[in-house]
């Protein structure tokens, strides 16, 4: 039971940003630059890097929604976003990607884990300045919302199978929006 | 050094956020809906979760901007604000700030760690949701920041006697929108 009255019938971050529109509607700002976006990263790699940090923070609200999205951008393969959950270094996805979830493995434990051989091994890996930036705030912003979930013990529905149904509404939506713009 | 190409005149987090105004503008809005309040939580006691929670993950930038903002909220007194850091238990501020320095504590730590117990406490001392719901959050954001800010190896400028003119920049420019608004 959420530490804090709530609306019951909404699940995860929905029903804390219900309850707070005013930080609601800059971290729905934040999520939206970093998700939302196809230049350097993917919205696929972006929604795995996202995935990988809510794991490590085992966070089972937003790993398993993000982790919905993800598969979803990847035509459905949830196994493929099963496995960098896994354990990304044997997972079929682009080595410079790997470079990035390590960098992203490294923020979740704290931002002095991160060291210049993880940034010059990705850059070598075709990353840009961008791309590192993205990860790394990506990894950050998924260490605050992953909290913030867990932390105010919001509702988490234990049912997987409500996770892609909402993930479709989504990722229809930013497609809708993508093309219609 | 940063490890992406930043402006070098820039310290901490505003090199970061020249470098991409468009999650630089989210972030803001987030911090200042959060910090820039006096409703239940008053702006001093704000910047001390802020604070105390940057000390904790071992940021000096974050500690240190957040610290002497909460310095100039409490009429100077630095000595407060250091002592709170070392070990709010014995600090002098109120229990109910204390029951709140306790929750945050947990959330740097990942968002299971947060109690009943704490929560209840917190209340008993006179908390409501949103005092609650910020403190996590503030928590939370911070875990963020700080992440953000060692991440990517921003410039921390050690001597401790830049950080009070900058605070004063920022304060002074609350209290004139206040003023004026």
């Amino acid at each position: 039971m959420p530490f804090i009255e709530v609306d019951e019938n909404l699940p995860g971050i929905r029903a804390l940003m219900a309850f707070r529109p005013e930080t609601a509607a800059p971290m729905g700002g934040l999520a939206n630059v970093l998700l939302r976006d196809n230049e350097g990263l993917t919205m696929a790699e972006r929604e795995m890097i996202a995935t990988h940090v809510s794991a490590l923070n085992d966070c089972f609200y937003c790993r398993h929604s993000h982790g919905a999205i993800a598969a979803l951008y990847l035509q459905g393969d949830f196994a493929l976003v099963d496995d960098v959950c896994n354990d990304y270094r044997t997972a079929h996805i682009s080595e410079k990607l790997k470079s990035l979830l390590s960098i992203a493995g490294s923020v979740q434990k704290g931002g002095k884990h991160v060291i210049k051989e993880q940034i010059d091994l990705a850059r070598s890996l075709g990353a840009s300045d961008r791309d590192i930036h993205d990860t790394v705030l990506i990894a950050a912003a998924f260490c605050m919302f992953n909290r913030y979930v867990d932390g105010l013990a919001a509702m988490t529905p234990e049912d997987l199978s409500t996770y892609p149904p909402r993930a479709r509404q989504i990722v229809e939506r930013i497609w809708q929006s993508h093309f219609y713009q």
